[in-house]
């Protein structure tokens, strides 16, 4: 039952088997954390979960990718354990990373996710900050359930402190970022540094915890987590690409998106370290626009094209994508793991959205 | 020395004994605890517990009264423990508490906090809400450090766990009183029932986390948990009676403050609670205005007068602290605690800031 939903998803989507195989599990388990006296922020959290609407009815859902969880059960599965012993583990993450997204969308005034209105634009600041708050809790409390699916207590406490440190580290990566703003003067390895942290941080972690709670041995538990810090890195570059130039249809944001926010991602990072003096200038001046025009979104597009930016980000995507697999050289998963693993990272590679 | 010390305080401040004894000590501890990677997110925490100032210069301690750090403190000696097994779980106390702090002041928007503008308000929403994620992290790493001071792991893994669980309670408080802005219809119960968790939360934690550091029998641990939660209202009561009531020159705010800002604080509550229908109407109205005018904080404040409200708050916060300290009955603690407690009771109770 559980193969034929799979294939079904799958070539509907062309979902990767690891993204598909446990959704529902995990959605399950997502929607039983939300244990809370709260009417008011228990609809919050659902609804930003997109497992509800702003009234508090349950919806069909329109949660994201779920790629940290997936990561987490699938470790865990790869290495030999049961993915019912990382549940609370792979929920704990997606709810740390729901978190981060709830917050990230005051900081950047964002008004809309997954085509919905964001938790503060529906609520306010205030109440949004807090739904965020909790639902970080939810994690905190949640990662302790490990220890009822047999996680001996040390385990337990190391995967509260490694997620506990993960989220440090891309609160770290987020401050970065907010400071990188507005400046022309940030290396492309200053850049990967940060996202290394902000988003790279959390995905690791969950390769990390999934090795951890399925009981595998040290090696096995850091060759998981090198893979799982390269493969943090293959997403968000292809994130940064989609960023500039993703398919409207497919991303619901428009070509040259993030040059209209004028947002400093890779693409504007590496032009910038490419650029001669006059280019420099024709970058800089448009990034101190009040507005940035049609017009120059497609003067700044063919700089980009001329610097062989598109070409750059493909290729670093793709040499930490070898790097991922190759992190797995020499440890042992069980049968189908690296294959499935490495369906997961051509997705990643070549996703739309 | 220690003792010399914590007298020329006392007589300075009329600080209890409580409050004093293991300031320094705390401090120390929290400094060392901001230790982070990125140097501005250190100054902000520093400026944010008074350490420091907005460039990360050290500055004479301009900290708040350090009521829940001493709690724990006192709470572990009390039983019997060494305080400094208490320490991690004091400064995780309060770095928990000044994370709520920096949170709020961004969700009230407000500009001064201790005579110094606000995180939020000399480095922006974005910053702050980090800074302020960021201090939470550190609280829940510092936890974890109780295990190198001989507390059991299955202990650290429990005050780790009341601790976030104390944090939820807060937090749903926090919004309860998000949701009670505006309304006139909140009884002094429901009021109640919210500052027993937006406050009352954290402060019978320390208690009970001093309680469980300081390796006391359950029944001890039940009695200071008791005991807090108590105290925990004797302090907000007169927090709230000192909103409306309090001198400009102590807490800097202007007789009134609360009523200015048009907050629903207990004396509202309880004044609407008690007022007839054309009282009722006059308060409403008032509370209706875009801007509270001078005359209409004397007639509010005859007003209060007339319905008994100060009596009421303070008859209320000392039945309150009454229960604080009969819930120390009938358990042993080390001679001379029961007292040095009555000493801080007497001081919540009558503190003018």
């Amino acid at each position: 039952m559980e193969e034929v939903e799979r294939d079904s998803r799958d070539s509907r989507d062309e979902t990767p088997a690891i993204l598909g195989k446990h959704r529902q599990e995990v959605e399950r388990s997502l929607s039983k954390a939300l244990s809370l006296h709260n009417p008011d922020l228990h609809t919050m959290l659902q609804y930003h979960l997109g497992l509800g609407d702003e009234h508090g009815n349950p919806t069909v859902s329109n949660q994201g990718k779920g790629l940290r969880s997936s990561l987490c059960m699938f470790a865990c599965e790869a290495v030999g354990g049961l993915s019912e012993t990382a549940l609370s583990a792979a929920v704990s993450i997606e709810l740390v990373h729901n978190f981060t997204l709830i917050h990230d969308d005051i900081q950047d005034g964002d008004m809309e996710r997954h085509h919905r209105p964001t938790l503060w634009a529906t609520w306010g600041t205030p109440k949004a900050l807090q739904a965020g708050n909790v639902m970080r809790t939810l994690a905190d409390l949640g990662i302790q359930q490990l220890s009822s699916h047999q996680v001996a207590p040390e385990v337990v406490a190391m995967c509260s402190k490694l997620l506990t440190s993960a989220y440090l580290e891309t609160v770290e990566g987020q401050y970065l970022d907010l400071d990188f703003e507005g400046r022309t003067d940030i290396s492309t390895s200053n850049y990967l540094d940060m996202i290394s942290r902000k988003t790279g941080a959390l995905i690791r972690c969950s390769m990390q915890l999934g090795a951890l709670t399925g009981n595998s041995d040290a090696k096995t538990v850091q060759a998981l987590t090198k893979c799982g810090r390269y493969l943090g890195a293959v997403f968000q570059i292809r994130d940064d690409y989609l960023g500039m130039w993703g398919d409207e249809e497919e991303t619901g944001k428009a070509v040259g998106n993030d040059l209209r926010r004028k947002k400093n991602s890779l693409p504007l990072v590496y032009a910038l370290e490419q650029a001669g003096t006059m280019e420099k200038e024709q970058l800089q001046s448009i990034y101190a626009k009040e507005q940035v025009e049609d017009s120059d979104l497609v003067s700044t597009l063919a700089l980009l094209a001329d610097l062989g930016t598109p070409e750059y980000l493909q290729g670093l995507a793709h040499d930490h994508a070898v790097h991922a697999l190759e992190a797995l050289d020499g440890i042992e998963l069980v049968p189908g793991a690296k294959q499935e693993f490495q369906e997961l990272v051509e997705f990643l590679l070549t996703r739309q959205r």
